[in-house]
């Protein structure tokens, strides 16, 4: 069982979760709960090791100090529910990521697991101990304290519970699991019951919040399911959620699962950049050297005039610092001018079922046509089809296309 | 060096910290730095156990969990001060208790220290890298987060200082040093040059607040010399502090050093109690086992009568529940009344040269009989007089003993 953060944001809250974990383990089952820190502690931190002094570079002695610092958060959280899960008369103990030790490289800030070594952890789950582990962390190279970085805690409950070969790994959050759109796009939008691991891997791909790339590729790796669902139900009455798992253990497929839109796309167009080898590649070194993710490239090449058009779309926190890049470099690039756009917004279709059936790009853009949406730059993947369209219409394409896809409360998909 | 949690309670006041570590690393010393929380911040977290559940008794499963909590407030200070050291450009590392490893007993919240493992924290300092240590805690039984209970910093300092073999060990406070009384009650207070451990455990006993007993003890044992002084001074101008050593190190002994006041005492009278043998370890082992410390006994026999009044002070949190206490055992001790009262102050003398000066207790029985203050209670150790006064008459008292003592600015000893 993961919480994250909001589901442990304060005392009230983190009852709320012993109470949830009580019922697990009065219903027989022997669990080990994964937690974040309180809602708003871990920023707390980050902002004081921020004041302390300029932002380290990476693999730097003081993002060893910051790790040391951010894993407070966790500490506290896991000690507080293992006193109140004491305090309602159970066995529980709070376990850090160096106590069991769940080992890691040496990337601070952003490490990754190399081992867990789970034999005393495991004997006191069997024992019937509550144990009370906390995300985000490790303990790497010399016995510092590492973390995970961002969405860590996801990481650590699935890593755990590959290694406990845990039946389930539960991750309790704010919502009550993965929908076929966001929900307040559209009343249509329903709770799928079971999403296999690629499409969600597609679905944070292209920015949705729920599990992190990571946590999902790792519970792929080990076959382990995932449910998602809500802290916030009444203990004695919890949600379905869903549960991500291998595809072949998802009988009835629908060829889209997801319609997912995109709202934190930007565009960049470098117009008239000299058509000749190594153009492009400089420029888009430049920005992956400024750690500036980039998606969605298009070159329009034009023969006759020698120069080419390049565009692509990047997050709009990264848009300033990319337009600032790529004007001081514009002689060395020797590109004729820039154009940038944040009114964009990226829509992805998502389904396993489109690698053995035809058509779904086409009801993509037939859909998108019907209701006068032009796109302006499209990507696919095996099992995902995005288009980058203007902002103002994305609400109204992700109906559309919902709908169009047979997603739609009781209804029979329409698609081929 | 040790810094106490008012002394890095801010970023800021943090950086004054590093300002006078620096001072010392660039003299040329090898330098460790022992660190509390940042002033509030154990309350904060003491709080938050509080709230999760009821105190629990010692040695409980829930005060290992307390122990995990609390000790973040630590080791989010030594992280924040090693990043600043490393911004300020200098190497400098965060030191966990488990980490060095610092041993203790199992004694959670109230920890001891069993044995400190400096091989591989000692190396680091001979290489040049600053250590900056939790205070505080270490590593108890099972691998457990333990912490050494209030005042818990200096006695990791101290012990460190110890088994480093530190020329000194410098606890950074928010006073400049020992004073011959306390400077608020007059001008005439001087700041004391040296001091010897016994003189400095007396005082502790009297309820001084600069050094706790255990970490004085500890100095003591090892013959680790301490010095006193203040981080809130310039760190390029530095005072002087007070030394605490050997007796045998100070080569001009006031026969009294200090007039120390307590007012946090309060006293019972019990009233009436059947003079036969176990009734008063009747009562005090009651008292002892509500965990209510009490000193300054006196027991009023009168054969005539066959009944004894009994009275002691206890500190003036405790009173009232010694007092509840008491009268719910009215009947099984037996006496006939009980009164109490706050209004009372100890005020002490203390000085290693009273073992060999006769006249030192004349002197203040003289003093005060002089100023017509009348003494309720007496006590004695070799090197200490105590007196329970009216609280009102102690400023009075302190004054005058602090002249008669010659302890006065500009003025030559007066006793015997």
């Amino acid at each position: 069982m993961k919480f994250g953060g909001t589901s442990v944001a304060s005392l009230e809250r983190i009852r709320a979760v012993a109470a949830i974990v009580r019922r697990e383990v009065d219903a027989g089952h022997s669990v080990a709960v994964v937690v974040s820190a309180m809602a708003g502690e871990t920023n707390r931190l980050v902002e004081l090791c921020a004041e302390a002094g300029e932002p380290a570079p990476a693999l730097d002695a003081r993002n060893v100090e910051y790790d040391a610092v951010v894993a407070t958060g966790e500490q506290v959280t896991s000690g507080i529910l293992a006193l109140v899960m004491q305090n309602l008369g159970y066995r529980a103990r709070s376990w850090q990521g160096w106590q069991i030790p769940l080992k890691t490289d040496a990337a601070h800030g952003k490490a990754r697991i190399s081992e867990i070594d789970d034999a005393e952890l495991g004997e006191a789950i069997d024992n019937g101990e509550i144990a009370v582990v906390t995300g985000f962390q490790g303990i790497g190279r010399g016995g510092r304290i590492s973390t995970l970085g961002r969405g860590g805690s996801d990481i650590s409950a699935v890593a755990l519970a590959a290694a406990l070969n845990a039946a389930r790994c539960d991750i309790y959050t704010d919502v009550d699991g993965v929908y076929t759109t966001d929900p307040r796009l559209t009343k249509q939008a329903r709770r799928i019951s079971k999403i296999s691991y690629d499409e969600m891997l597609e679905m944070a791909s292209v920015g949705a919040k729920v599990l992190q790339t990571r946590s999902v590729e790792l519970a792929k790796a080990y076959k382990a399911p995932v449910r998602v669902l809500s802290s916030f139900d009444p203990p004695d009455a919890p949600g379905p959620g869903t549960l991500i798992c291998d595809e072949d253990d998802i009988v009835e497929q629908n060829i889209v699962s997801t319609v997912t839109p995109d709202f934190d796309e930007a565009t960049v167009t470098i117009l008239a950049v000299p058509d000749e080898p190594g153009r492009a590649a400089g420029i888009f070194t430049a920005l992956a050297g400024a750690n500036i993710n980039i998606d969605m490239i298009v070159q329009s090449a034009s023969r006759q005039s020698g120069f080419a058009n390049i565009s692509f779309t990047t997050k709009e926190g990264d848009l300033d610092r990319a337009v600032k890049l790529l004007k001081d470099e514009q002689e060395k690039i020797g590109f004729k001018s820039l154009q940038s756009d944040r009114r964009v917004a990226k829509v992805s279709v998502i389904g396993v079922g489109m690698k053995s059936h035809a058509g779904v790009a086409a009801t993509m853009f037939n859909t998108l046509a019907e209701k006068g949406i032009n796109i302006q730059n499209i990507s696919t993947s095996e099992i995902k089809i995005s288009v980058l369209i203007d902002s103002d219409a994305a609400e109204y394409a992700v109906r559309a296309l919902h709908e169009a896809y047979g997603l739609d409360h009781k209804k029979q998909p329409a698609q081929a």
